[in-house]
């Protein structure tokens, strides 16, 4: 099973009027489960390699919303890759509530050397990183 | 000219340690863009029509990030409907600072009933609702 | 040992281009460790009681920032009860990374019949709640 | 009459299952409105002066929450300089609502040294900064 799953639950901050889950917190959910993925396998987001500040802007994301959130809801973010290109890696979620998908997500981002002063610019995967990222990858669960 | 178009400036608390505006945040300033252009309108995103409680929940959105947002920055959002469906609306958008795009967004809302006690219900855009929202369709913008 | 103790993490969503966690995130997490609170004695911060829809809106809160927490920081909330009145509830917070005290806060909340119509009244702490959220009161730990 | 006055707007996603602006969002309208002061007297909160990355850390804030602000309530937020120390900027607010004090607010700020690499250093007001606040200094309004 090559994705990675975490918990969550909806803070009442992350409400809105309408007793919701607002739909950006989606975006930042799925950027924490990202995050937490890499420290479980020994990696941050943003980290020195090299020499270089090498981090991760995103490029494009897009999600679709199901049923909404409320609340106090818990959820399981189930998180993989889609696909590692030769600069990029590009994730997909399933937001599930009791194993009922209530919104999934697609983001790519870009491995980008992002130095003190200069302009950020992408470079390639490190090796380092794409070895401990592979587990990750499921083209096979794309629908 | 069928846009709408709304200023915006990058506050300090939008800003990410990487010193961009983080990417959840142009959910955000396009829904208050969306918001901004109904009120211009004399409509409210969530309002009462014939004794129901009519709002726009989000089916979808994506966005496209091409060049970053920095602290203080200002920036025009233009604002369309692409589609005006039976019971969704289709808005995209265009972040433009000095007339560069930054990034860009599509968003598609469901017209729903959302009472007070039980479920939420789509239901058929007002007439109303429709009529006012029509001279923001633009269809030959689209690439 | 009263004080309520939950763990943290800093998100990168929530620094800001300082390198900090945003001070306004400590509003929010010192919400979260109550709501948690409520929740580890069976209550929650917006429930029926008595046909009343009770929920806590906030009268005041302050904070004193100590040292800054940085992207991926855990950390502990400390939370406890200063004093329960008739209506209020005054809740006092330590943020810890690694025993050292980063951030302090205050919180007073008023207890409330937020009807779905009609006004916001203050009420008094009903008797389930006082009960339960006596055993975190914790004057002796006051500075 | 030496404060500033700035309008803001609630926006749909500042508001929390309650149907209020969360009071987190306080502290985020209160540090907005001091960078755009600084702005009006062409100064950024964050800028380069004598070599030194010179930005404003807060050191502690607290707020009053007298009546709810709600979506797409308007409201100014008049801002003033309660006292400038030696290193510290304190700053207090009035949120208003159709002339009606909604919220106040304080905010203690210190003025440090933020290099890329090393500790951040609080240091004295510049006076270039120190004459350009000093309009707004106002000790006669508070109570």
């Amino acid at each position: 099973m090559p994705s990675f799953i975490t918990k969550r639950g909806v803070e009442f901050a992350q409400t809105d009027m309408a007793g919701f889950a607002h739909f950006s917190e989606f975006a930042r959910w799925m950027e924490s489960a990202e995050h937490e993925l890499f420290r479980s396998v020994g990696l941050s987001v943003t980290m020195r390699i090299d020499g270089r500040h090498v981090s991760w802007p995103r490029r494009s994301c897009s999600f679709e919303f199901l049923r909404p959130l409320r609340f106090e809801d818990e959820f399981d973010i189930s998180l993989w890759i889609k696909e590692i290109g030769k600069s990029s890696v590009t994730w997909a979620a399933e937001f599930l509530r009791e194993r009922t998908i209530c919104a999934t997500g697609t983001c790519t981002t870009v491995c980008c050397d992002i130095p003190v002063d200069g302009p950020v610019t992408a470079i390639s995967v490190p090796n380092e990183i794409r070895e401990r990222l592979a587990p990750f990858q499921n083209k096979e669960t794309e629908s």
